[in-house]
């Protein structure tokens, strides 16, 4: 049996050994250990992976506890084959719900999925197929609030461990985010800070940029603006016409979700302020 | 012999036809040639090598001279051992300069320095031990105008093809952006449009980006806004302080301010309203 | 209306004149040139996008035929909305499958599928569904000359432009190759001419590579020898086991395929002797 | 101050814990931990940067002995300051040694040069006027047993941390890459495992790979066979002859050897078996 620990705290002397002093005490084994100690912040944070024959898991996360008060620090410990759960969310392109159910079907990645909510109808069938359930809730000028309560009721309902916007399309409300603040995941058709909002191909087009790129970020408030986990570009040439640039960019939106999705579902990123740490794999 | 033609043009039916057909009268052959169609604002860019055994020059250019006026051309056509008259400039850091110096010294790149100008004397001994002319004019609050006549006395006087801002630090201003057009290239960086102007790092640092970047472009009237030519960029992740940004982005800078040079150097690049076109090597 | 033309031959004085010259009689507009002159195997390479309003292509051709052939040159000519046939080949390793399928479906990519062929019956429904013709035959040691006639009885049948062996793992015979040299792709996932034959991704793993790789090339009759098309790379760390080679290794296999059938189905890809002229876009 | 910590043993429950734990013990604050347990070898390897006060550094040395033995364990403990002695062998082509004696005069990389040997006379002039000893040893077919006698005699004179072969081009001898073990560092100017030995240029063009790529690695008794510390690759097309492969690699080389020299004089590397463990910075 193997646990993930994720942590962070306020730095001090001794952190790690006490950790890995309480890890070895109840017989675990770190496989994987990453930590990181933010020197401007003073802030430690440290993930592992731990590998257990026959630990007593409430016993040591009861001690944990204790010693986590003491350090002031936000941590989980779990099993690793213990599956989140992730809503999808997309609007009328497909090719990153089409990438994460792929990678979702082969086993790639282990999650399951509640739902998929979409304001249109258009990948019903892709979905239902795969035997998963399908939420049409429109997005209209005149009925923002009362299409997002519904997406709110649909999401509390699963309480999800992540929710994915998979090209969504739709500025989510400020409360939603707030509310699921670290598990709504967006994947931003632009090498943000450039180009945040609307339209990013045809601006990147326009300002006759050479590498255009895709961005994973956490929802926040401010659009465009949260915690980056990762980021993909490639080379474009003066030939691509805008089109081309979505197209081209497709492939980075689908490997930087990809990438971002799996480093979430492992425990790899912890949020700090507007910077996410990413223990990359 | 070999020469080098660029020609940009309002496009129509038969250009490439009647321009190689003019070479081929000429007995040029045609070791290379890019075409560029922009079917948006209906221009034609083009550039080609040309081998020739025993071309009359002056008569190939002055029958190519009528036959460009009819087509309302801008074009050029020279020896492609002739070499461009390049002025460097630099502030405090000198990572570009070294770079440069080191690939013209090594004949990589094949161009005379007529000088290299700075507001600071750091580097005269490496640049006089190099054989090359250095000049101090330096550059204060209070003095900017008048140190400006003196840099645009130094470059009219060497009359160069192109004028390097090889971290030059300092805003050119406008009107001698406007004078130079198309010849002065700054290397920005950041990954433009992010990050236009000061402290591209540190704020790169605070966004939390995971890849950091380098812009080389033609300086304009607008600060960072001009014609891009080459970009770069390089992964960086949470543990990375704004000295180390600072640090890997220098790696960025030298390759896509090398590579930008080598391209006007070879005349690879034409510029078309606020956009390049390169025709890469 | 618009045409591709592709076009190699040994290189004289003139060709490019003549061949646009040809063209513009036509009344055809040049929109995309690219021509490579081989300064070593004193070889002439050009592939063209011609715009034409109501050009005669019977005529135009007839007349291209007479002077090719005085240039003892391979060329097509073909509309370039004329849709490639292309059979996909597979074993019991989906992704390159899927992707290739995806494409198709949402018309990123326009061609016709005759069939799927495989050696396993994993992918059916996958297929089926999808309304493609599936076709399973079985490579057993003991009967891999009778298999292989009836992979070429349903190749032949439906004369296709490319052949993709998506992750096929099946050695094709010489005569097969032979046949339908350059119109049989395959997807090697190794970074070639690194790890020839079976297991890259365990000997990439024992060998202790920082950086993985995959490569289509067109397939000959010697293993993973043939012309290249297009290699891409990923960086690995020590702590990559090698079933995460394996996983990260498929977006590079998935991304070069894809790419290299665009290039094909585009006509961008020019053969000569054991190499690729590729035309990208 | 700051230490720094690299050992590798045998893998036990508790590891983490004790060396954590003795540090702990001493007042050392962990500013950054690398850890990786390879569970196939059953290997244990960490690397550790110390921040202390007014650490008893000998105290502390000495009960990490104690500790380090029963572990069974290599292991290395020192001050970050301080400065590692690397030699610098060079042949004809100087871009190498160019870049790392800039990034060296830069302070960029922070180490100390005993001296540089080359088999030629060529760059004497560049390395005297940076104040460092050049030593000339001519390596004909008649005399390489002697020459490299002398090679090593230099070389164990000043007790280097590093031997950086920065395109040498003699293959050195059996016995020196085993009296300097995982000390001598060789650039290989392709991407190993292709193109082991010589014109490694020469034979990607031949074999129209679509990446070039350079390799730096530890020097063992076996050809271009040992430990690989990293790898750079950069895209190349059908129109780059050999001499332009050879001037764009000229880039992967110099960055891969500087970032591995990086990582050397950091105690970044660990080597196990024919393997390296990166803790990339």
């Amino acid at each position: 049996m193997s646990l993930l620990l994720k942590l962070s705290c306020p730095d001090r002397v001794g952190l790690l050994a006490s950790i890995a002093g309480c890890i070895a005490k109840y017989g675990g084994n770190l496989l994987e250990v990453h930590q990181f100690t933010d020197s401007q912040a003073k802030w430690f944070f440290t993930r592992m992976t731990i590998e257990t024959i026959q630990v007593n898991l409430p016993e040591l996360r009861a001690e944990f506890e204790v010693m986590a008060r003491g350090f002031d620090a936000e941590w989980t410990i779990r099993a690793s084959d213990s599956r989140m759960k992730v809503i999808l969310m997309v609007s009328k392109l497909g090719h990153c719900l089409a990438d994460l159910l792929w990678r979702w079907r082969s086993g790639e990645l282990a999650f399951d999925i509640p739902c998929v909510i979409s304001n249109h109808e258009d990948f019903r069938s892709i979905v239902e197929r795969e035997g998963i359930e399908f939420h049409h809730v429109p997005v209209e000028p005149g009925n923002k609030a009362a299409a997002f309560d519904e997406v709110a009721r649909l999401v509390r309902r699963s309480a999800p461990d992540l929710v994915v916007l998979a090209r969504y399309m739709q500025v989510v409300p400020a409360e939603l985010c707030a509310e699921f603040r670290g598990r709504i995941m967006n994947i931003h058709h632009s090498f943000l800070p450039s180009f945040v909002g609307a339209n990013p191909y045809q601006r990147a087009y326009e300002r006759g940029v050479k590498l255009i790129g895709a961005t994973c970020h956490y929802a926040t408030e401010e659009l465009d603006a949260g915690p980056i986990v990762d980021q993909e570009v490639i080379r474009v040439e003066h030939f691509h016409t805008p089109e081309d640039l979505v197209r081209i960019g497709r492939d980075c939106e689908r490997l930087a979700l990809a990438r971002s999705v799996r480093w979430h579902l492992d425990d790899r990123v912890l949020i700090h302020g507007n910077k996410s740490i990413v223990f990359r794999d």
